[in-house]
């Protein structure tokens, strides 16, 4: 068997023999092998580099006293850094799988995106994480930024998972199993220290003690970088970082002091990086410079075509994102459709595929030659082309000379009516093959994801490297370069096959050639064949399968699926169905498999890519949900033994933020919040009051400690099985809704109240003690809160009373009333008022982008405060779109607007008024009822001004000489403008309804 | 080429291949491998444990910006710890060298005595230094005791310096040289850190922040010992430790600072040590237990002896320290030589050799059996055993009875004139063989070194492992069993050699035998051929060999001497000749090679052991010796370019102790104080005011901040160098006079009162602030200044004004007028006082260590204050030993002293005595002149008072009834006790002379 420390060996004996150097983890804590200098400063700059090491991985966080089967606060990477990317860093890997006695061909190895930042290094990047038989065994990225700044070259960053991967080579199941040597088992080694260590850092740490430490090493950090000594300076930075993890880990961190650690962190890593990479470049890169690579030579065209033939094109990549498939298909498609057609290539439809590895363009009958075209260059006006005599002017003979052409060879054209004189030329066709160089090289430089990256090619730039181009017309190459790539006639098929390079002799059948080397590559085909082919496997054990929400996804994580019938200890069933259903497709992307009766049974279908030795992956994904229910078993037992009280008791030890207490400070203020608004709407029944006796109590119960996104329906599932009554369950769930934007929403009261309160506390909380989000940064979820709140008020017209600025006020009292304990002790009414201008802004975003006119969207914000409200009118005014008479009445009370200046006052004296046009006025407003609320209503009561209205102007000179009759006539018009304005924001209609 | 990282996994592989677990280094800063918990916790207990792995050892004192090619603050230890000691770790050792590359049988491979101590972890070992051609490249450890532990069992750690073995092995003269990797070198992989790390620890560490971090880390350690948390706790005190080391490398940690802190490390690590121990034992051992080595059978005698024979008998050793070689000889030959004795056995004279690698012991003549022996008892008086008509006696029968014999078995003897029964018995005589095997056995079991240690054995004890036991009688083997071991009849020759262990056939001519297999026995012999061939090899460059000093040692550092030249670069003889013999005494035990009139030539003998590749050897210590003068002349070079004052400026930066300011702070006491004790004998003249001015300067020179041994040495010769007069140069060397106890002693009055004048100074300051020296701990060397002093004041007797107290008086006055810089405000007399006695019993001790009558020792101590006036006493004392005159003397002051209470003055009125013995007393006493000083003065004066005092006391009775009387009887004696009193304590003397 592999002992762990013959894996350690033979990996790095492995990357050593590929160029790497081998060097030691660094001696100082750190929570990655990403942050050993080795990487985290070799990755800047422009010298190359290749590096194997292991590193021991700090981090606090995962301390389980050594019980959790599969978290340690110390667990082992090993870490590589290929700098620059060599070209084939997944081959290399694949490769170092095998070193590890890992078979890939039998195995199921996968790519799935996984992308990497670290805010606090100022560093992102794009990869994978690395999949056997499900499990998670490797993060592979391809570093883009650093320290806040771009690299180039791009390095390839490869991080082993070293316990999870000998648990998995080994068959155990708890990291203490592993054999770690000959005789000696990785708990033997290791047990104490990692029971010990975790003692530290849950609950032995001494927080004071380490706040100063942490003072102390951002003080020496920031000496150093004065000093540029970004080596000392990285050491400090490391320091911090570790003792903000083990304050982290003792629950000693509030959220906005977390938010000022990471700023303090990240601006001295940042200026760390900046410091070492002008460093090296002041000792002249002594590692010398990475040559970029070459342009290639673009081979001749081999062959005439002489007949119409199949265009094949394929973009060959790594493994893009399930996403970037069918997004990259439907670009492809538009951007060769596009280019075709400014060619005069007769051509067939454009058929695009796409796989996580090729973008396949298909285009049948493709001309072998454009037909040639006339191309007609106008001239002067005849009448100015030649004198009275006939003779060219010497206009006429500029043009001509201009043109290359002859006098006497230029032909007349008539445009607009006038006669030209023009030369007319013929434009011989391209053929196709030269043609369709360019135009494919095109459509590779101009490819763009959502977000893309950078790899070893000089100037492209996509979600995943580009590796190869294939291009033929018929069985002719298409010869072309873009930056460093040229096309080829072969391609990649599965880099496990005996041989991963083909030939392609011609576009003719080319899916059916795919097809031939085991690669679908049509997502409809795919799609289609794990439906049917999952559906023969659940209805193998009686049982249908449950497609929804990943189906699309793994459609597009493999080039042939081969869906696989997994089993598990039917045991687990006694779990929440959610929980079961959230890890396999979340963390799995399993498909359950459900009885007819839509009740779970013990299996899934996992989605393999290709042939694979189907019990060995069967057992592998067993083994790996095996291992998640076990955890999540683990603690829906413990949590079911633990009184709600205690859990609740829990929330105070999690601080929430510096000044608005612990979690269990906000419970509380939640529930007198929630108490206070169902007051303004009628008063708190029985379940509110409970469920915010128990508010959150689930923040305390280890399955949501350990999968966070449970909260709420954790909080259901217990207190359900606690005795709680079911509307309180469902309160207590409804409250955590929506948790992102197009969530369900709470549907009772009781929840809705809870939710509201939860968020306005938020809300009122942070912005009162002046922690408003800033550009991109939004740590406290402040947009996702004040969307929250708008989303449930819009659902709940019945509680409009409970306006924005109505709760956030409430809010702020709840705030100040339990500020005893060293809190915030008063919200600013100012900061009230942003944070009710900040959920308005994203009313209005909603509004916008559920595809609302924007002058509706302006017209009704003013009535935001209560966004039912305002959505009522909008709809009013939906409906009264291309009504004419409503049209004219806007038009009236615009017109009324912009008369009036704003600070005239809608009082007059009828008795000035006398001009028959001014007494109808004031007649036809006298009928309109005050206080009509509501767009329809007003519509329906202030309609008979229009015509008065128009009359009046038509008639009426407002700024009479008599200042007397000026001030009754603004007055007048003043008040009619008062009388409308609450409706809505009449100037913001513009001419919209005109 | 092997680079750095093949060597690193080449190292891990043999040793993972031995059953080592491969682990990774530690995760926080240490200063030595040993620190990783991985050794200093696991050697502890009983558990078994094998473990290798490389540790990255930060030592901060030892940054030198990269420049230095031999010294980084980070270097590369690859540690190995074998629990328990398999048998044969050397053995191990040499196959892992050979694991590297290295020609075992080609180089000179040796195992050189160096013990471990490290008081911080109160912890100790026996090993050695393992050379290479000269170069030490390995530490090799038996673990004796850890935590303040004693280790059972004992543990072999094996520490390879892997920078310098890869220098040795690549060639290459600088450590950036080194090829880390193919195509990368050391500097490139790690220059940039070494300089910025040394930057940081020599120049820009805060140092404020560094003693927060050091005293926030000791209280985290502290409370994790209170949690009982071994690990985290260990952790923390290594932090601490790091702290620390950045502290003293920044020059900011005083003497006192460092026994304090060390006193707190130590303390930490120790009961992290007791803890852990204890909690593996809660935990039930879980590694198991070590099985401790089973007594083995002995063989049965296998064939009779019928004529004398030589014993040949061989203690085979790991290597021993060549003092031990030596003292083992004599020990085992006295052993033998008694135990011998107290057998029957004839034999001839005892002949023992000793090697590093065996004790040889051979006796010929040895008689094959012991002669039978008659043995008598004796019983009652044949008065008592016989009753009148001869019939035994009751006694009689009993005795029979108890003696198992028939009463007519009994015989008589005669005892002291008396007639006695007995019975007397024939003890049968051994045979040789039976006899001799229990008697080596003890001889084995008895061995004793001046320093012990315990290895696999689990009762033997001795300077280093004993491996294997041979002994025969001629041919005939001698079986016994000592512990684990059994004797046999194989020796174990050269390790290299093909066969390493082989049959001894007989034991005539056994060192012929030896001879035979390149081992020469007799360390004459061995003496002689390194003589010879060295003076040999020193003439063929017409040189002579200077043998001083390390020829003993050389001699018993290998088993066949293989003398080689070697030369250096004559640049380097610009160096001083100290200097440059220092370096290949002390540190290379290589001996100089000098010209006819003494000059250093650029060769010397180093003297490898066998037969080796002499070219290879020659050329390994060669490397060696240049980079040592390298170094040197570095220093050299550095120091002279740099003016005496600005070295002596550097004084400032180092700190000397806490309250007594820096070492310039203490170089200006002692100089004003070395004025002010020449104003006590007569005043200061130029040459002691200009060494007091530059007083130990050379302290601020590389030179002796690298090789502080130098210190004195260097100021004479920079102080030459720079135009100061030869008598300030002398004065400036013979102020560090002397050393050591029994080092050379200043000459010159002016290095005499600056010797003086540093240990005074020294003295009163540390008593002053309470560091006096408690048992074993003496970290400022106050026994040795004590000592130094008083030393000088025995070879200065033109000094004697220069009391003990008076110069301790003049220093409290020294330190106190400095005392404006926040130091010791004023030295408590008390503290003086201790002082005083403390410099006192350094006398003693040295009267008593060279054999003076501890009476006479006692007598004279009164004096001491001012050693040279007792020593004079003690002189004469010593002369007067035998003389009758002054034994008479002596007796009749003590008869008065006896009489005399203490309290009684010595006055009278000489006109109360009448009586002619008192009158003659008072007379003879009034003829004594007073003041005499000197023992043999006073002799000579008071000679006279003893017939006159012993007549008094025979004629008068002193307690007289009248008072007056009495009083004045006393008056007279005790006036003649107080003119004795100050010559010397007459009572300690007792009844010595008598």
């Amino acid at each position: 068997m592999l002992t762990m420390q013959d894996a350690l060996l033979a990996l790095t004996r492995y990357w050593t023999e590929r160029g790497c150097i081998a060097v030691q983890p660094y001696n100082t804590e750190v929570g990655a092998g990403t942050l050993n200098p080795a990487t985290v400063l070799r990755v800047l700059g422009p010298e190359p580099w290749r590096v194997a090491y292991a590193e021991p991985s700090v981090r606090p966080d995962d301390a389980r006293y050594g019980e959790n089967p599969n978290r340690l606060q110390t667990h082992t990477q090993f870490q590589v850094v290929l700098k620059p990317d060599p070209g084939d860093p997944q081959e290399l890997y694949l490769g170092s799988l095998e070193a590890l006695g890992i078979d890939v061909r039998a195995h199921d190895v996968r790519f799935v995106e996984d992308n990497w930042a670290s805010p606090a290094l100022g560093a992102w990047g794009l990869g994978w994480e690395v999949w056997l038989d499900g499990l998670e065994i490797t993060q592979f990225t391809y570093f883009q930024q650093a320290g806040g700044m771009s690299l180039d070259p791009v390095s390839v960053e490869i991080t082993y998972g070293i316990e999870r991967i000998m648990m998995a080579l080994q068959g155990v199941d708890h990291f203490k199993d592993i054999a770690y040597a000959p005789g000696i088992s990785y708990g033997e080694a290791f047990g104490q220290a990692e029971y010990e260590m975790s003692r530290y850092y849950l609950d032995d740490a001494d927080v004071e003690a380490n706040k100063r430490l942490f003072e102390e090493y951002a003080a020496e950090a920031r000496r150093m970088l004065d000093a540029r000594l970004p080596v000392p300076a990285h050491n400090y930075v490391l320091k911090c970082s570790h003792a903000f993890n083990v304050l982290d880990a003792r629950g000693a961190i509030s959220t906005t002091e977390r938010a000022r650690a990471f700023a303090r962190m990240r601006g001295l890593a940042r200026e760390v990086a900046q410091l070492w990479a002008a460093r090296r470049e002041e000792l002249g890169h002594p590692l010398g410079l990475v040559e970029p690579l070459a342009a290639p030579a673009v081979p001749a065209v081999s062959a005439e075509v002489d007949q119409p033939g199949t265009l094949l094109f394929e973009i060959g990549t790594e493994e893009l994102p399930p996403a970037e498939v069918t997004r990259t298909v439907e670009a492809v498609r538009a951007a060769v459709t596009e280019k075709l057609a400014g060619t005069r290539l007769a051509h067939g439809a454009v058929e695009v595929h796409g796989t996580p590895r090729r973008i396949v363009v298909l285009v049948p009958d493709v001309a072998p030659r454009e037909p040639d075209a006339e191309k007609t260059v106008r001239g002067p006006r005849v009448s100015a082309a030649f004198d009275a005599s006939g003779e060219p002017t010497k206009a006429a003979l500029g043009f001509a000379r201009g043109q290359g052409a002859a006098v006497a060879e230029l032909a007349r054209v008539v445009e607009n009516g006038v006669e030209h004189v023009a030369v007319v030329r013929t434009e011989v066709g391209g053929g196709a093959v030269e043609v369709l160089g360019p135009l494919l090289a095109s459509v590779v430089a101009e490819l763009r994801a959502e977000k893309n990256m950078k790899w070893n090619d000089p100037k492209l730039s996509f979600t995943r490297p580009i590796r190869w181009l294939l291009a033929r017309l018929g069985p002719v190459p298409v010869p072309f370069a873009v930056s460093s790539l040229v096309s080829g006639t072969t391609t990649r098929v599965h880099r496990t096959a005996p041989v991963p390079v083909v030939e392609v002799p011609t576009s003719d059948g080319y899916p059916e050639f795919l097809a031939g080397h085991g690669i679908t590559v049509s997502a409809e085909a795919r799609r289609a064949a794990i439906v049917a082919r999952a559906e023969e496997l659940a209805a193998s054990v009686r049982g249908v399968v449950d497609f929804a929400g990943v189906l699309d996804e793994v459609t597009n994580l493999v080039e042939q699926p081969t869906p696989i019938l997994g089993s598990f200890d039917a045991k687990y069933l006694e779990l929440p169905g959610q929980i079961l259903t959230t890890v396999m497709r979340k963390h799995q992307r399993y498909l359950p498999v459900r009885a007819a009766d839509g009740a779970l049974l013990p299996h899934f279908v996992a989605v393999a890519n290709g042939a694979v030795d189907e019990d060995l992956v069967r057992a592998g994904n067993e083994a790996v949900l095996r291992a998640r229910y076990e955890d999540a078993a683990f603690f829906w037992r413990a949590d079911l033994r633990t009184p709600l009280q205690q859990m609740k008791a829990g929330l105070e030890k999690l601080t929430f933020a510096d000044k608005l207490g612990s979690m269990a400070d906000r419970a509380g203020r939640i529930a007198a919040l929630a108490s206070r608004l169902a007051g303004v709407v009628g008063g708190a029944d029985e379940t509110l009051v409970r469920a915010g006796e128990l508010a959150k109590f689930d923040l305390g119960s280890q399955m949501v400690i350990e999968l966070s996104s449970l909260a709420g329906v954790m909080a259901r599932e217990y207190a359900e099985r606690a005795g709680e009554t079911p509307a309180v369950a469902r309160a207590l769930y409804e409250m955590e809704l929506p948790r992102s934007a197009g969530d369900a929403l709470p549907e009772s009261k009781a929840g809705a109240l809870l939710s509201l309160a939860d968020r306005f506390d938020l809300l009122a909380g942070l912005f009162g003690i002046g922690a408003n989000p800033t550009g991109s940064s939004d740590p406290f979820g402040l947009r996702r809160a004040a969307l929250g709140a708008v989303s449930v008020l819009r659902a709940f017209p019945e509680l409009r009373e409970i306006t924005l600025s109505r709760a956030l006020s409430l809010a702020a009292e709840g705030l100040e009333a339990s500020a005893g304990s060293g809190s915030v002790e008063s919200v600013p009414a100012e900061a009230l008022g942003v944070a009710r201008e900040f959920a308005v802004r994203r009313y209005e975003q909603q509004l916008l982008d559920a595809g609302h006119d924007h002058r509706y969207v302006n017209a009704v914000l003013p009535l935001a405060d209560a966004p039912a409200r305002a959505d009522e009118t909008l709809a009013e005014l939906s409906a009264l779109a291309g009504d004419e008479e409503f049209a004219a009445l806007v038009a009236a009370l615009q017109r009324v607007r912009r008369i009036v200046p704003a600070e005239t006052a809608g009082e007059y004296d009828p008795a000035v008024l006398v001009e028959p046009a001014e007494v109808a006025l004031h007649k036809a407003f006298a009928d309109v009822p005050a206080g009509v609320t509501g767009l329809a209503a007003f519509v329906a009561a202030a309609g008979g001004l229009t015509g008065p209205v128009n009359t009046f102007f038509d008639e009426v000179l407002v700024m009479a000489e008599d200042p007397a009759v000026k001030q009754a006539r603004l007055g007048l018009l003043a008040a009619i403008r008062d009388v409308a304005a609450p409706v809505l924001d009449w100037q913001a209609l513009g001419t919209a309804l005109g």
